[in-house]
């Protein structure tokens, strides 16, 4: 996807809402693992038909599929050809190799399995990253500054002579490998004070903000400090949404938790 | 596996040698993809047949399998089961997430998968890590200097007031989330001179060496530096083991490569 119809999908549906279809098995509602022969899929199908309204980009982890083992990699492909073509799809991967191997990977997500981006951990450098890049409207989001408690051990290291802590070299360097029409970058919604620094680093690239729900992050001062004309956020929200009931009822239940996330967004946005 | 099952392997063998299995399609031998309905498990069969009588561990980058889909990941399970129990078993997947999420992962490798060890990255911290170290006789092999160009760009980079880069302070910090029970680091080849100061900070860790081979490391820097009494070091081939041929006697010279490696290892070390 290009990044103005991202844009125009944005203006059209009036939110930067990202749904995370972080399915487990184990807190999907149980009558549906009683009554379906693939209860996962069939959670996802229903997540999707009720929130598509509201969600401009959808977000699969990676590692809730994997842990299923081969039917959990099918449910990962099948999962994504059930999202309508409008909305954005991100493979939550952060996956990253020497180049010829991230080339095996970008071949994985943009060929096999046709995401629209894929999230991208940054330690291993350029030729990690390159390979992702040389696919024509296909996108890198590539971790920047976390939303986990983690994220205080390496990612706010002050780097000597550059005057920068690690995850703004980060954003520094990187940024140039790209550009805005192909890179994101992950900034978590814990982090919320930050915003200002990183819009001055990189102003115009969009960034996809987890930590909002579950992780308690701040959604006002996210908004207030990242916004841009081009709105330039992707806000997710996984547990929060899709795990609101354990009835028959949790496809609704999601709707209008997105329904809410949205209209607390609007308060902050123009469109 | 344990360290003392891992160290007694290689003392039987006379060998520090892992093979690292990425296996691509387009480059297994030709007359494999004509003759047989899986070409790829057909080939990492032969290959495991043929060398491991000299390998005390294969690497498999889930990124060859990952590629090839559904049908890939399939043979990446299969793949796993043929590997002999007394090799250790290395899913080079270099992952990591935050907590709940690693957690999911963890379960795809050790459970799902039954690896020996996995490859983590470790901009995350230590929330990413921890849930891979919840298993008994399961390890992580934290990525600290990566053997390709990349590792130029954030690894060495120098920590103000700790008086490291930031590989050191990978190594340092990551250290005291395990122990040299149940983690190793990756230290390419290509950094011999490195090795001096990693034993330094780890001098009881295995560390993972790629970048012998295709990648133009240095194996007699790395064992001078990098050696300890329990040897401490798995040094991975993978394309310059398993593509030596593409002809019928691909797993032969597999196994001839194999041997000359361990023989050019075998200068330097004591049994």
């Amino acid at each position: 996807m290009k990044r103005l119809q991202l844009v125009e999908n944005i203006r059209r549906k009036k939110s930067l809402l990202c749904v995370g279809l972080d399915t487990d098995i184990n807190k999907i509602p149980k009558y549906l693992v009683e009554e379906f022969e693939n209860p996962v899929l069939e959670f996802n199908k229903m997540i999707i038909e009720a929130t598509s309204e509201y969600a401009v980009a959808y977000k699969l982890n990676t590692a809730f599929y994997e842990a299923e083992g081969v039917g959990g990699w099918q449910n990962l492909e099948s999962t994504i050809k059930m999202i309508p073509d409008d909305v954005f799809v991100i493979a939550d991967a952060k996956r990253a190799d020497i180049g010829n191997t991230s080339k095996m990977y970008a071949r994985a997500f943009f060929e096999s399995m046709n995401a629209d981006a894929v999230t991208v951990a940054p330690y291993m450098g350029v030729d990690s990253v390159s390979p992702f890049l040389e696919y024509k409207n296909k996108w890198i989001i590539l971790l920047a500054l976390t939303s986990n408690k983690g994220s205080l051990d390496f990612q706010y290291l002050d780097i000597e002579s550059k005057d920068m802590k690690l995850y703004e070299n980060v954003l520094s360097v990187s940024s140039s490998w790209g550009d805005s029409n192909n890179m994101m970058f992950v900034v978590g919604a814990t982090h919320p004070e930050d915003f200002k620094k990183i819009r001055d680093i990189v102003p115009n690239h969009f960034l996809l903000v987890p930590g909002i729900g579950a992780q308690g992050g701040d959604l006002e001062g996210v908004l207030r400090n990242g916004l841009i004309d081009e709105f330039g956020l992707l806000i997710n929200s996984s547990r929060g949404i899709i795990y609101g009931s354990g009835a028959r009822d949790f496809a609704k239940i999601a709707a209008s938790r997105s329904k809410d996330l949205v209209d607390e967004m609007n308060k902050y946005i123009k469109y």
